[in-house]
């Protein structure tokens, strides 16, 4: 069965050295995060998922929820125990506001807790997932009533939350929502339709489950402009504010899954549910979309998870795993064969993962405290900047996260050879549930539209010049040091790649818009992987940094994080040659056949 | 759920057009295969691929197999119906010689007609597949009299076959085998021991069950020197020849897979069964090794098989699901929103597989024939130079095809959205049922090693020398036609970068095996690449050729072939440099690690 360990000493390193989060100690909640409480943190977080939820991850998948007659859902046996002492250790409040009953902590941090939780048990941190995601919405766009009726007891985890968005019809395509709202005398609506795949949609967790629901009113434009934001309460509240009345919306059916069987995957019908308006009627898949980006580096994280539980894994396998002896000489003469870490074809796949996880925890964290910035700072210039970049880099977490920690569950897979083909070794399940992570939040390729369709044009180029001047500005200030010669070539060629690759986008894209499709999910690959060496870049400095400072206690750590930075330079970011090539050839000949003919 | 139509007009094209194979009409069986043979025995085959084979493939993965407490085992219901109708109608027979019971056609064929059982039904094809695998062996390597004894009542498919090789501690090191053969004063053996992993081990399809078991002669050398081969029959035979007394082996349990779950994985619990030893003892590796070409070959099929149907099913699906308007504007304006297909990043999804399939497809049927004319050319000279290019192009083919053949399930289902990720839509079984195919039969690390370290070196080096030469040739014929230019040049470009990887192996690999380990992956990868652009640049000659004859009732699917070619020269060929780029690092950072640090 599979095991985990949270990579704590790394996200100490990324939080403490690389970040420097003490430096920002002006923004409120970091005054708090001093390197003892985030150890701190790290460390209950850590045993929570590697006690508690880990030993659980299997039995959700085999046993998944169960559907009854009476539309209840019951979660797999053991998740309501680890529900409430998750709830109750308060992991559900950490990085919200404290009007709220939140603990107002730093997103930087609250990712790294995120991270375990998702890699012991991704099933069941997608419970509390969204009640984070609804509740950040609520915070966002609710009315100061709604967020203190339903906010304090999200984040305290007595009730849950959920994103209604798909209906049968209509995914990508939200203007075709035909899910309705009709308003009534006292102000609140009945919402009629039907929404699918509501993850925690019904279930035995919580108390109260409050159902975020878009739907069109009645009379609404048609299209994406004439969608509303709902709150839809499970059981609506009474005069104390407490649950009391079942609300008209129940769940129909559970999916049956590739994975992710741990989590409750419904069909919801409202019929006349009670639903009360978020913010601006015909506004509401604006705030949704304003959610999303927290949501999607919430999903990135989840790519990460698997990548990470997988990699320990398949590690621990080629460790104990005897079988064959070395190609370059025997190297455990007493043993009956060599384990298989000797071969370089196994240390390959480690590697690849390794360099990959490492890369883009740093990118998760870099992101969560930009995310901290265009919230908490006091400098509007400063709070912009962090949303350009946030907005920008969010599709190419949500999407190269999420592709490369799939393809690495795939690659940790191989390592076990037969035995990870069998449900009892247990690895094959994260390669199912990190499978869904790639299609939803927006599948992997509406994150690479987004990202070269919106994102790079917005604000005349705004954000990705400040991007390409920043990782520019890191490649200049280090190119002279023969140390780190190894590290910034292949990182400023990449990042030349990638700004004739936008060079190339500016200049067809625009004369055919599918040229800038045909290009999309290579730009943005690409762009992950010039995202990546940047923060490899800034892991090394601060490696050498902290090596140079005589730190013994943590010499072997820094020397390995130079020598997988170096393994990401050799081996992973000169794909972006490829990439390039790609994009340059453009969409002439995939847009040539007939639609009949594929 | 899922359909499945066979790609007739395409293994049609191949063996037609581009093998050309009515020229080989010298060799025995060929004279048979005039092209309305062809036709008809591809239809035949297509037609109970899709009516009969295809809709019980989601019956097998749900229900999967049972085993009773007696110890047999019976699979998915329909099964046995499918699998008496394919033996009867003589499938099993196809390729095998005449004298043994079997048809005598050349292998060319049917590896189109393997290709439709396992796109139909991957699970199923395995039986017959593994019993064609144990029939080949004994025709190879039996005496007389086993060959008389068993071959004709396997190809007729009355008895299926096995091929029993793994134990608990010994996968692709057989070297550490335990199974034991104790000689009996008859010339027979007792045969003791544990066998996992066993396809087919044990089921209720067929009347006798023929087991080809590696076993330890007692008193034999340890290491692969001292292993034999046996038959171990279910049903050891009575005096006419018909199963009779129980053998001693049981199935203890089937594993719980990831997939494949129609097919039965035994564990095989051997005690004291009677054996009879197949050639000559200790010599049982090297009899295995023979057959595992051709089964490796079949395997690749599995993998562009699986490819295949998924492809088909998310083109339906593009041109169906209605969603969003195409961005270079609107296509369908009598429509509430555009098919996806209007969409490039959907169409370079499908074309990346599209272009795959073919070229791999092209491949296997080109190897075919190179198999056919290995066993059954009069001219030693062209039997020994197939022989090389067989030994060469076989790892290639099973690393490759199913490496990229799972990753193209894996796009093919990203087209889906969420409903991909449904059990009920059936695309996600096309995943998982893939993925086994990248680890049996020599995992692909395995394969990968096997290309560098055995069949590069062979003899010098000639085997790779003369493929060299016929694909430069090839270049060097068509660089001066201008209409060939957008296949020449990045084909020629790729096979430098294959030959400037081998030159680097000849000269890193032999100071240091290691560097050779680490390159193996990203050069099985770069040799594909080059194998496929060669099989794009014959069907591109091919095709524009037929389409100068005037044959306007394939002139839409010649054209097709053109632009599919040109996508593989524009999207996929281009790979091959970061191959190169990856293999020049050497090995030396991946094997710094400390074991204990990963």
């Amino acid at each position: 069965m599979p095991t985990y360990r949270p990579p704590i000493e790394d996200g100490l390193f990324l939080l403490n050295d690389v970040l420097q989060i003490q430096k920002f100690n002006n923004l409120p909640g970091f005054e708090d995060a001093t390197p003892d409480m985030i150890a701190a943190i790290a460390e209950e977080a850590g045993k929570i998922a590697q006690d508690v939820l880990q030993p659980l991850n299997a039995v959700g998948d085999l046993e998944g929820c169960t559907w009854h007659a009476d539309h209840t859902v019951t979660a797999p046996k053991g998740f309501k125990e680890a529900y409430d002492l998750y709830s109750q250790s308060g992991w559900g409040a950490l990085p919200f506001p404290e009007e709220y009953g939140g603990q107002g902590l730093p997103l930087a941090i609250n990712v790294a807790v995120q991270e375990y939780i998702a890699s012991a048990n991704m099933a069941f941190s997608m419970y509390p997932g969204l009640t984070s995601g609804a509740a950040a919405a609520l915070i966002e766009h609710a009315s100061e009533e709604q967020k203190q009726a339903y906010v304090p007891k999200m984040l305290s985890g007595e009730w849950s939350g959920t994103m209604n968005l798909t209906e049968p019809h209509c995914g990508t395509d939200l203007g075709m929502m035909r899910t309705k709202a009709v308003a009534q005398d006292d102000g609140t609506f009945k919402i009629s339709g039907q929404k699918i795949w509501i993850s925690a949609g019904e279930h035995d967790l919580s108390d109260n489950i409050i159902h975020l629901v878009l739907a069109r009113i009645e009379g609404a434009p048609d299209g994406v402009d004439g969608i509303s934001l709902f709150i839809a309460p499970k059981f609506l509240l009474d005069g104390d504010g407490n649950p009391d009345q079942r609300n008209g919306m129940t769940c129909g059916s559970l999916e049956h899954k590739m994975g992710i069987n741990g989590n409750a995957t419904c069909v919801m019908n409202y019929e006349e549910a009670t639903g009360y308006l978020v913010g601006q009627p015909n506004r509401g898949l604006k705030a949704m979309f304003v959610m999303m980006n927290e949501a999607r580096l919430a999903v990135g994280v989840q790519g990460l998870a698997q990548s990470e539980v997988a990699y320990q894994n398949a590690a621990d396998w080629a460790r104990d795993r005897l079988q064959g002896r070395s190609i370059s000489g025997t190297k455990y003469p007493d043993q009956k064969a060599d384990p298989i870490i000797v071969h370089p074809d196994i240390r390959r796949i480690l590697m690849t993962i390794r360099a990959f996880n490492e890369g883009a925890r740093a990118l998760a964290f870099w992101t969560s405290l930009k995310a901290d910035i265009s919230h908490r700072s006091d400098d509007e210039q400063e709070r912009q900047d962090a949303l350009d970049f946030m907005g920008l880099i969010t599709p190419v977490i949500k999407g190269v996260i999420t592709d490369k920690g799939f393809d690495n569950t795939v690659m940790a897979q191989q390592v076990f050879g037969g035995t990870g083909y069998t449900t009892e070794q247990g690895v094959e399940q994260f390669v199912r549930d990190a499978r869904i992570a790639m299609i939803y939040e927006g599948a992997n390729g509406i994150q690479a539209l987004d990202l070269v369709g919106r994102k790079l044009p917005s604000k005349g180029g705004r954000a990705v010049q400040a991007y390409f001047k920043e990782v520019g500005k890191f490649c200049s200030a280090h190119k002279d040091d023969q140390e780190m010669a190894d590290y910034i070539a292949p990182l400023s060629k990449s990042l030349s790649d990638l700004q004739a690759a936008t060079m190339w986008l500016v200049q067809n894209g625009m004369s055919n818009p599918d040229n800038a499709g045909a290009a999309s999910t290579d730009y943005m690959h690409l762009f992950g992987l010039v995202a990546l060496g940047h923060m490899w870049g800034l892991m090394v400095v601060a490696a050498k940094e902290k090596l140079a400072g005589g730190d013994e206690g943590s010499k072997q750590f820094l020397e390995n994080k130079l020598l997988t930075g170096k393994f990401f330079m050799e081996r992973l970011i000169p794909e972006s040659a490829t990439h390039l090539a790609r994009i340059q050839t453009g969409c002439d000949t995939m847009m040539a056949m007939d639609a009949e003919a594929f």
